[in-house]
């Protein structure tokens, strides 16, 4: 095999392994920490509580418009940590690369998350690389976990919402899913679509400086905002209701959807969130969220209600009302 | 396809995930850090050090002699936060699945890690899951990672070795490798082998008791002993001496890595453990060591040299000198 690729042997924990990681890994990852390449790392740390998260990435194909896995895979498990309303500091990278992969494509990937953590503001501090035999993988995997900080006083979680909270969606729905989709089908638009892969740790920095109380925050990936507001009415025992004229989703994004015949509400967001706040701050909280770079299209899109526990209601265009169901069956594989 | 197989469908996010997390996962793995089922898990911990490691596992195949792919994913994270002199506490778990896969293998596979969660007494806090179609992914890849604490006062690490500590280590070379190997090629023998696979964390605690001045202590997985001697030496900047007759494995192994032309000093082992400990205390630590149950064929195999900084030398059983090299060239693909 050509030597500009991956082979068998960057896997074997030897001479070839070693040089991979010394080579192409370190020059984007390194920092102290990382560097000593111990079985794991080393992090000092205060007394309080952390939040920890994992993902693991098999978006195909692994370069889109507006990203590639890399970066998908750094900011993902940035936003996880985000979401528990902690401050993401340590990752991990674990790689399962196929036989025959390009390195110049791999080196592209790996650049892709260092530029992502360098803006993200966290470190990547252990890591681990499997090579697999030509088929038994698609191109790359990436697994990343992470470590983070929450800070004093903060209490987020999916079963914090309380009655009158109102609903804050951070921008524009199923940019990520649409554009992945497009990619994948060989679809060409004149519209140009991307991916909205960003990572929000510094958005909900600025939400919970001006809002400490926020109750939920969340980032809709797979399943989109509907399941996610699903299992947010569920696990907290309370009804929300959506206004559909409130949802914003950009023409192009919403014309892609029309034609492959979904709904943007359950397409996968890679660089969104939703915040449910007490109503008294709404204004305050999306003022920040507006401020941020991520944020410029963000809006209140509903309301937390007492009534119909665990249901999740959308208030349609003409005034109607349809209930607004988890995702049932396969919409996208290999989304994220 | 059939029901009792993974389906596109258990990766979407939405309801037919949700229920393979409640249904599958929960019951194993439930604790109500994990049963919370926010994005990521939220711990309370003490001020100090902290441990954090990662690992994928892509073994092949997933069902082997003493143990599967389930509980190596477990115990080989135990033992890489366990090198790091940390007590593991909590684990992540991304789970990758083969459209197909059939269900009662993930089932068994998931017992299987919740008992070496149970018995190495460490908890999981969060995870993820995917699905491949079929052909994207051979069976079951699994990702852990976890996070533990160090006690005060322990400072282990490959660049801690120093001039005459001595080399033990916890038993026979090769048996997971070995182990592995013998089922993918579908050879029968004789002689029964089984995979050593078993986390060492209650080991390392009994170590530290004893011995807090531990300089390294490494599992050596992927490349073998020989491979982490090498890494402790160059990382330390001290020689290493082995003695070739001290060095125990099984006749049963030694005639497998024979047919098959290995050297088990590279391959790999799943529960064992390397200690370099200064020489005054090393009859003490190895008793401390064959008293725990995977401990029971430990043995002092070499020792730390000033003299060639970098270098692994082997003296043999018929008194002559051998350089023992970092692992070059593929040996063992998916050996964990």
């Amino acid at each position: 095999m050509a030597n500009d690729t991956i082979l068998l042997d960057h896997g074997s924990g030897g001479k070839v392994s070693h040089a991979l990681t010394r080579d192409l890994l370190l020059p984007v990852f390194g920092n102290p920490i990382l560097n000593r390449l111990d079985d794991g790392a080393v992090l000092d740390i205060d007394a309080g509580r952390l939040a920890f998260s994992t993902d693991t990435y098999v978006v195909d194909p692994i370069f889109f418009p507006g990203g590639n896995i890399g970066d998908l895979a750094i900011n993902g498990t940035v936003n996880d940590l985000a979401m528990c309303g902690a401050e993401p500091l340590y990752l991990s990278v674990g790689l399962i690369l196929e036989e025959g992969l390009a390195l110049g494509d791999l080196k592209k990937i790996v650049a892709a998350m260092g530029a992502a953590a360098t803006k993200a503001d966290v470190k990547i501090v252990t890591g681990d690389t499997k090579v697999v035999p030509k088929g038994a993988a698609d191109k790359i995997f990436i697994n990343t976990s992470g470590v983070g900080r929450i800070p004093e006083g903060i209490d987020v979680g999916c079963d914090q919402a309380r009655s009158r909270d109102v609903v804050i969606i951070s921008g524009t729905l199923a940019d990520h899913g649409a554009t992945v989709l497009t990619q994948r089908e060989g679809l060409t638009f004149d519209a140009q679509v991307a991916s909205d892969s960003a990572a929000l740790n510094h958005m909900v920095r600025q939400i919970l400086n001006i809002c400490p109380q926020v109750s939920v925050l969340r980032d809709p990936t797979r399943g989109g905002v509907g399941t996610a507001l699903n299992e947010i009415a569920g696990q907290s025992g309370v009804g929300i209701k959506l206004f559909e004229d409130k949802i914003p989703v950009k023409p192009e994004v919403s014309g892609i959807c029309e034609l492959l015949g979904l709904d943007p509400l359950y397409v996968a967001n890679e660089g969104k969130l939703l915040a449910l706040v007490p109503a008294a701050q709404a204004e305050n909280v999306l003022a920040a969220i507006t401020a941020n770079e991520y944020g410029r299209d963000a809006a209140i899109i509903g309301e937390v209600t007492a009534d119909t526990p665990g249901k999740v209601f959308m208030q349609t265009r003409i005034g109607g009302s349809r209930i607004v169901d988890m995702l049932t069956g396969e919409q996208l594989p290999r989304i994220c």
